[in-house]
């Protein structure tokens, strides 16, 4: 590829340019943004790369209020544009610069006008430019269809106002359409489906388990549109319920009520079945909704985009669920921190991991690891033992609230029940990773770990040996990743105290460590688990993507009259709270 | 400066080192880093880099599960570290490096090891080093004295959880004790607090309303002391209260509880009274504390740091409370993403904004802007809008709920309570800027704004003209910042829809914005207030330093039970919770 990069100086010799020199044609050179434009067409450059002071070309005077940086432009579009002042490096000012921009499009070349003036970054924009990353503004003749991703998260918040505002049983309602639907379209959806499936097969690029996730059944369909209807039977008391009531004063009071969180970004992999179940949560939490799906699975999301659209159409809220574009960039979406308010990736560690790193300022919520403990304590009892051992490990190994690591006392080992689990596992063909201490003690040699802080997801564990249930909380502290956590003892002070002292998302006393979900803890539709510390821990219902607002009604007061000398006092009494309903 | 930069490369012909070549007198030169010691060293440089491919310097093997990369090598602690093999680039491999940088070190150049491999950001690792930044590892002759900033982190985990641990009685002693101490060392903290003002005021760096929060006074220390009991006495029902209790099937019970969040940063400017007053809040619910304060007050924090631990000392917690280091750059600590849970900068919107910006990965509770705005309605009653409009500007306009906008009904232009509001703000000294939509309704011409999204903090406001009360909002919507937004109507259907559509923190029917507020809004200690939208929002409380886990109790229980053709079944049965009090 041919690039021209410019880098404005201020080259003060130039004469400034004049309103009306001719587009077509030749461009007469008046400043280094025709030279260029010249230079870079003469030798048939495919990209001329403008550094400005400035990020790119605005839709109006750059730091005015409602300026908003121009993505990509189209020659169509120039009079859409309101051109300020001239940046003060070079000579050109902006309007020079789309000058000659549209003339090297005209030639040819393309152009990308960025923020030059980082000098450790600038390195980076010309890199990421020509990555094709979205940097600074592009110049290009072919305008896609459809709007771009700042328009489409402006329109789910929109979309999720007038979605909030709405009756809780209008929602329902919406939800119980989707629901019906997914059955009546069913033939359409799953043919979808089979066209994704037969391309990625063809491709040849989804392993078993990616594919095994891509692919969608009439059972399948089935049990979406069961949970579909649960979500909305729950939706009634989620947005508007009051959790506080407080009388600050004579006729001042005050009330805390539940109310959505915005816009929520939703990234999932694979498994289109996400796609309506997503959306049904963001409607009955009254949040407007951007979905990005991955490509292999376009055919089927496409359908189930249409039928929720159609869902929302009912109560006139389409806006309020937006699916992004394939072609946009994960990368890109996370940068939009002042149109997403909260990020929750769908699927493996990895795509959690490079999310957490990605989003700029914006909060994610999600686990990317679930490295989860069973510390069997010398007090336990036999039959518990095997049983959830087995339970933890083995029912779902891929689940992240499966049993990685198996805490073992010392006391234990080379008893009856030791030999037990050893059995068990060997019986249920689990690969036995030795801890190093617990390799210290073996006459026979497993495999010895590489780190104790793997998440195997498969018929694998790492065993390791401590000396008491604080040993065993100061390895869970130095190797977990705050997940789920069990203990299996007889004893209750120790178990209350592991308890009490295992600082773990959930922490669980003689159960299955895969008791940690959203559905089984019984808070209905499960958001997500959340290893995160605030907001939401744990397996995450609705009540994740609710957040709260404070209403103060009163009746002409004013904090002057509460001062020392004033004629007022603060009261600061509880008031009753309407019932709380838990579904 | 004489900077000497090497960046490895595969030198095969270079020989390999002996194992025991002298470091006294004269090196070897066995390979490129011994070569560029001796060079560095022959000329005088103050300063070698030395690229690789890890990070630096680990005290492990890097990869291991215990590595930990050190910050500054000092000769001494040479014996601390673990070699693991070879780097794959150059012949060096670690050791070889250390002996070199050891040597060039006893010759008078200092040296840093660090990672060259991203070639995107190689040009930012060796501007960074010589800005000083903390990057890869620096080898020093001086050892300072006290622990390193990661070390501090980690005492502050485990004495938070030892604080944790504690009685709510014992956490609300420790607090009554640091308020009876700030009381019983008064002279000395005030004589400190002089210090700190005397040399302010010498070199004239702070401007006077810095000044002004910088100086300590008896009446400050008494009203410190008074709000720590306050804290002291509402500390016993914050950690571990039951917030939802399940059944979720025959004898298996699940508990959600609060908990402490783990480790909190609080990063705040010249007031040295939030020491104290954030170590009671983190004491009282029962989080670790890094405490970082300006230069500007070391004094005084000093002396209130050293009574803090004398109050933790009482119950052996004393390292639940770290105060960092001044010479630590606040931009290293906000990107210990691993040690460190929640951030809170206390100090102006800049400094929040900074730390917004800086911070990696970690959370950050605060509000950067307070735009609010009072809506006159055009059913608003005469004797409600001065009030409430002069409260909300006037009573004191540099806090962040003070009123920076009003908005005023077309109606109301042009009659006599138009001219009443104007009147009042021209007697209370606010500078009007007029709107673009009020200026177009103008004669007389106060300045037009500059932007509609500006915080005065000052007696000033922008006065903008709105068709009703759903301009009101849009207008809210675009320019605002989320905090505290207010209605003066008569009219309830109006406030009601006002109340329902303003999507900010907090939302008022005739009262002054001033009320929004912790103390205020009766939540006890007020840790801030936030406009975010996840975890705590508006006025924050002790709540806000809580997160929760979930507890399940069973006996023997596993999920395979609970299957279709399992022998269980789930119930999801609300329990009683205990009487929660709202302090």
């Amino acid at each position: 590829m041919n690039i021209v990069p410019i880098i404005n100086t201020n080259d003060a010799v130039v004469p400034p340019p004049e309103p009306n020199s001719d587009l077509q044609g030749v461009i007469s050179i008046k400043d280094n943004d025709s030279l260029a434009a010249r230079l870079a067409v003469e030798m048939k450059a495919d990209l001329i790369i403008v550094l400005s002071d400035v990020e790119g070309l605005f839709d109006s005077p750059p730091g005015s209020d409602d300026a908003k940086l121009i993505d990509i432009f189209y020659p169509g579009d120039q009079q859409s544009v309101t051109f300020g002042t001239k940046s003060r490096v070079g000579m050109g000012g902006m309007e020079a610069k789309v000058k000659a921009a549209l003339w090297a499009l005209q030639g040819g070349t393309s152009v990308v006008i960025a923020n030059g003036t980082h000098p450790k970054i600038s390195g980076h924009v010309i890199t990421d430019i020509v990555e094709g990353k979205k940097v600074g503004t592009f110049f290009s003749e072919v305008k896609p269809a459809g709007p771009t991703v700042e328009q489409q998260a402006e329109m789910a918040r929109s979309g999720g106002r007038s979605l909030a505002a709405l009756q809780p049983e209008q929602r329902a309602e919406i939800i119980y359409h989707l629901a019906d639907l997914l059955t009546d379209n069913r033939d359409e959806i799953l043919s979808a489906n089979k066209k994704d499936m037969e391309e990625a097969e063809e491709k040849g690029r989804l392993a078993p388990p990616l594919l095994k996730r891509l692919s969608l059944s009439t059972a399948k369909l089935n049990s979406l549109a069961i949970g579909l209807r649960q979500i909305a039977a729950s939706s009634q008391d989620s947005v508007g319920r009051v959790l506080r009531r407080t009388r600050i004063a004579k006729e001042l009071e005050l009330e805390q009520v539940t109310v959505p969180i915005g816009v929520l970004l939703v990234i999932f992999e694979s498994r289109p079945d996400c796609l309506p179940q997503v959306s049904a949560l963001a409607i009955s939490s009254g949040n407007g909704l951007l979905l990005k799906g991955g490509k292999e699975a376009s055919n089927s999301n496409q359908i189930l985009y249409r039928l929720t659209q159609e869902a929302l159409a009912l109560h006139g809220v389409k806006d309020a669920v937006q699916l992004v574009n394939t072609r946009e960039e994960v990368e890109d979406l996370c940068r939009l921190n002042k149109l997403i308010d909260l990020i929750i990736p769908r699927g493996s560690s990895q795509l959690v991991r490079d999310i957490q790193k990605a989003a700029k300022g914006i909060p994610v919520m999600g686990h990317s690891e679930g490295i989860c403990h069973v510390y069997v304590d010398s007090e336990a009892s036999v039959d518990k033992v095997t049983r959830i051992v087995r339970d933890s490990k083995c029912e779902y190994p891929a689940a992240c609230n499966a049993m990685e690591t198996l805490l073992i006392h010392r006391d234990i080992l080379r008893t009856p029940l030791f030999d037990q689990i050893i059995d068990m596992l060997r019986v249920e063909q689990v690969k036995i990773h030795a801890g190093p201490k617990f390799a210290s003690y073996l006459t026979f040699s497993p495999s010895e770990v590489k780190s104790l802080r793997t998440e195997y997801g498969d018929l694998e564990c790492c065993i390791e040996v401590v000396d008491g249930v604080q040993d065993a909380i100061d390895h869970i502290h130095k190797y977990g990743s705050s997940h789920t956590d069990a203990i299996i003892t007889d004893n209750e002070v120790t178990a209350e105290y592991f308890l009490q002292h295992v600082d773990s998302a959930c922490v669980f006393w003689n159960t299955s460590t895969r008791f940690s979900d959203g559905y089984r803890f019984g808070l209905g539709a499960e958001v997500g688990i959340s290893t995160a510390r605030i907001h939401a821990r744990g397996p995450v219902g609705i009540e994740g993507l609710l957040t709260t607002k404070w209403l103060l009604r009163g009746d002409n007061h004013v904090v002057s009259d509460f001062s020392e000398q004033g004629s007022m006092k603060y009261l600061h009494e509880n008031l009753p709270v309407p019932h709380r309903n838990i579904s």
